[in-house]
């Protein structure tokens, strides 16, 4: 099942998108259906059945609109913990020069971060090195604490798509590379949640992010180096993992920052990051802020 | 005014804190308080001269409790951020062996670390290595985005203490710190708000931290490297400071880990923290955990 939180007409519904419909399941049964995603995880022992179930039977036509006149927010608006995986594919060391790691390398953004599908990529007026990162996030489902691997699967909910947006030159000015990655705007994220039972294998997805319509990243979640089990269970030795949670996996080569001459994001760049079985996340770039507000 | 997240007979209250005695401002005008008070900072124009209002009315007796029996919970539970600042006391820089950082060093908290007054820190069972950090934070309490130093300190609440407590094993194995910052109940936070009319100039507190009894740092926030103006304003460059958001302005000298030996929290350590004006904020460590769980 995809699922999105969406808008139809300034009022919030969870969709669940099949080709180019969204079905309101908020339509269909309001009384019972939170009004966000991440409430709707939290109950989803009991919500996915009924969400399978209606749209089993047939949806009205009142509760079906065409993708195309409603709009998609990010699925989760307001995670506890936007969680970073670092340095997770191979190559994509190579090309920051950087040594694989040892264990996973993690960091953080913020709620401020997040924008949704066809949302703007805003570049800080801080900052002149904006680059991009097509990853595979993690949406947890359980409250996950002292898992093993081999149950981590169990407290996974689903899959989403992130651009984990990164301000080089605030990064590795600081060291610590918070403040560069969570400058509002970037963590765009969606446009679906995929559960897991429609994602297929989550370490064997083509995952690509196209620049203006060139390829810049082309990579399959085959070259993970730590995989989602053994991220979770790593995670969740020292953390509670909580529903809605968002683990962005890493990034695979092709990011700007590796290219020669270099490529940093520009006022009217489109982006899309294309994962298999997941679905295409499209933003674009909004340079000039401080003079547009100035 | 000193501010407190309360639960009087399991309801949660806000209380106005005087002395031994906290007054619910949730018994005298339940139709207009929020249950919590990161929704009560972000009316703070409305709801401040209210609460001193009923306040300055004198409380009837039942909405005067005394302190031991209400159970004080972490003035805000779930904010969007918890920002820490590193490295933020030259004595300190010079404990770690670290150079003081041209500008201030960020990383990050989500809000599993945080707990309450009298509540326990956790060690985690994959650390053998943790501290303990005195800080003072600020509770920002208006949206901020791009605000200058001069005009920083409007967009602050008040004040609050965290005890940033730190895996240093995890933190220096992972070069990133979060890891190391944000196991459960990393971030003991409170007891109180001290609105900043109340608190004095935040630049000349006393500062300080006991551990079972014994004085490990003792200081004053005159010695911050960045002060708060500073810290609000580079942070608002990129990202939008909300109100609830806590800022930990960083610790001074007298961690365990600058010591020599060095000094590790062990199961049935007690910590309290005292900053001038803003109160004492007591922590017990449990350790163990694995060991009484499983």
């Amino acid at each position: 099942m995809k699922l999105a939180a969406i808008t139809i007409n300034s009022q919030h519904h969870i969709g669940v998108v099949q080709g180019e419909k969204a079905i309101s399941l908020t339509v269909l049964k309001g009384n019972q259906i939170p009004s966000c995603l991440k409430a709707f995880i939290e109950k989803s022992e009991e919500l996915l059945p009924l969400a399978e179930q209606l749209i089993g039977q047939g949806a009205n036509e009142d509760a079906v609109f065409p993708i195309s006149d409603v709009k998609i927010l990010p699925p989760i608006q307001a995670p506890e913990k936007i969680i970073c995986v670092g340095l997770n594919y191979i190559d994509h060391c190579r090309e920051t020069g950087m040594e694989p790691p040892a264990s996973p390398v993690i960091f953080s953004k913020y709620a401020n971060a997040i924008v949704g599908h066809h949302d703007a990529v805003e570049i800080p007026t801080n900052s002149n090195e904006v680059d991009f990162e097509a990853e595979l996030a993690v949406v947890i489902g359980k409250e996950a604490k002292r898992v093993t691997e081999e149950e981590a699967m169990d407290y996974v909910f689903g899959y989403t798509i992130m651009n984990d947006i990164s301000a080089r030159d605030l990064q590795f000015k600081d060291g610590q590379w918070s403040r560069g990655k969570t400058a509002d705007t970037f963590a765009p994220t969606g446009p679906v949640i995929v559960t897991k039972d429609e994602a297929g294998n989550p370490h064997n997805l083509s995952i690509s992010l196209e620049l203006n319509g060139e390829i810049m990243q082309d990579s399959n979640t085959s070259n993970l180096i730590f995989t989602i089990p053994q991220i979770i269970s790593f995670l969740s030795q020292s953390m509670t993992l909580r529903p809605g949670d968002l683990i962005a996996t890493g990034t695979p080569p092709g990011v700007g920052m590796g290219r020669d001459p270099k490529v940093w994001l520009k006022d009217g760049d489109k982006m899309s990051i294309t994962i298999e079985n997941i679905g295409t996340l499209s933003n674009y770039v909004k340079g000039d802020i401080q003079k547009e507000e100035g």
